[in-house]
């Protein structure tokens, strides 16, 4: 018998106030660049994006995503053993955020609670986790993966990059493990790692050892983004998915869907004729929602369960990458 | 063949400031209670702490403990497969700690670098995490846990507790996985969470959300630490210590030593005599260090290990308790 990690349900929240495209070209005509900013958004395929209207945090977001992934999973609060929270926007470092949520939803069975931070594969690299914890001890059953991210009151206002694509929601996932007599749900993970960029992206800008300075300013206290030429998403993207499959003696070709990264659209097309895939196997989301960085690939899975299931012995993927980087594929069998 | 995850490296670092009781009661004067100050101090086993000069970080700090773990354990930084970082002062959200601390390591080997905050029991619960990847996961043969705590720069002045007992210090530690016939290294682990506390500890004190607002002041963005009775503390380190133990046919009367939390040395006294143990089984260091929140389990570690190395299958216990609360013990065989 196979202990096999299950995804059972999976939740979504997204906030209320939708900015358009024609808002966001607007506000950088101040700045002189709403071209550039035009173009960014054609090629990293945005629309609207959803934005809090400043009165929630992340993990409000977290809870609601939460509970209608408690709800599609059929389980009460109580059936849930641990609590991983994603998010590198977390309201409270102390105490973890996960603990919060328990606090909240009110899983008095959850013994084990504890944070996560990877950026934008924070919730991939979680649910690779709390795959581990499932196979390897016999006290957890079920692991709710909450994944958080609320960027937009962090954004500046001169930052074509952040104050653009970015949107705020959250994605929550539940995972089981089961006996079977044939090895299918998470099959493994691969990272890859190239922290060459590491200086690009900041935040705070001014580091936590300066956070509560009062000489720094609201802008020394958002977000950073030095633009970067990503154009190595797609190669890197590939290698990984190719390496990560070998190992599981799968080809590009086994696969039928990819839940990847929301940040980009036209990478994902890339990525994807590398592999040999059409732009039909990976859902995009990031038109609608904006880009929801850690709960990305979970928000687009959402958006495909809810208009089709997979059938069982489906092969699919979830690959994102993190600011500085680094990058993680999951594999997982229907 | 078994495989089992050692503790093949430790290093530690603390700052050079020193901070005595004498500095620290008679700046509580000026709230009129020196008395109070001067009794928890006493009770929770300080006589100086190490804190920084305003000039360090905690990555910085980490990077110099993970140094002392490589040459510990007779590694180079390309021998490191993972780095988790294990703070809940992370210098940065965006990119994660890991990955900068791979960046100055020069550790161009490690695949994978993420980020977890568990507060108090971080480094514990990384451990833990660390060794599920390498019991699974054939492409991880050795993993680097890096915990380091910077609270003096946000502790309040008017706070008795942070701005009294804690002290800025990281602990570096690598695990290896190898294949064994006998069971050793690290058996298992147990966690407890009682989240009724969850409002006692607050950082930063006005949540992310608002901490980029210019119309709050430095005091907001602090930390918040409401006193509790923590009196609960023996009782439950005890309960999960027996219970890790029975899960692994052990009881209390194996365990040659225990590396605990060095929050409270009344506090481990009174475990260790409901353990039936000896105050001489548990290593404690707060009285010169300070607390060092995530670190300091380890940091006890490695004042043991440069006094006395353990024998072949001794029994140790790691257990140490976050905000909140959640507890997790650690079980590890030499």
């Amino acid at each position: 018998m196979r202990k096999n990690v299950h995804i059972v349900g999976v939740g979504t929240y997204h906030p209320t106030k939708e900015v358009s495209n024609e808002f966001i070209i607007n506000h950088f005509k101040e700045y002189g660049n709403e071209d550039h900013v035009e173009n960014l958004l054609n090629k990293l395929g945005r629309k609207t994006r959803k934005q809090t209207l400043g009165n929630e945090n992340s993990i409000d977001m977290g809870v609601k995503a939460a509970e209608k992934a408690l709800t599609d999973a059929g389980l009460n609060p109580e059936d849930i053993d641990m609590i991983i929270s994603a998010t590198d926007t977390p309201e409270y470092l102390m105490p973890t955020c996960a603990l919060i949520i328990r606090n909240k939803l009110k899983a008095k069975n959850a013994s084990s609670v504890f944070d996560m931070n990877n950026n934008c594969v924070g919730m991939v690299n979680a649910m690779d986790v709390a795959s581990r914890y499932l196979k390897t001890d016999e006290k957890y059953k079920r692991v709710l993966v909450v994944g958080s991210v609320l960027v937009s009151p962090f954004a500046r206002e001169d930052d074509m990059v952040t104050y653009s694509i970015v949107g705020d929601g959250a994605a929550a996932v539940i995972l089981e493990v089961r006996e079977e007599e044939e090895i299918r749900g998470m099959l493994g993970s691969r990272m890859y790692t190239d922290d060459d960029y590491n200086n690009t992206i900041r935040f705070p800008t001014c580091g936590l050892l300066n956070i509560s300075k009062d000489s720094l300013t609201s802008y020394h206290r958002k977000m950073e983004w030095i633009p970067f030429d990503f154009s190595f998403l797609a190669d890197k993207w590939s290698e990984l998915i190719i390496k990560l499959l070998e190992e599981y003696n799968y080809q590009p070709r086994d696969v039928s869907h990819y839940f990847m990264s929301q940040f980009s659209k036209e990478d994902i097309k890339v990525t994807l004729e590398k592999l040999g895939a059409k732009m039909r196997q990976a859902t995009f989301v990031a038109d609608k929602y904006g880009y929801n960085g850690s709960a990305s690939p979970i928000i687009a899975l959402n958006d495909r369960l809810k208009k089709e299931a997979f059938k069982k012995d489906e092969i699919i993927i979830f690959c994102s990458v993190a600011a500085g980087y680094t990058m993680e594929a999951l594999l997982y069998k229907w």
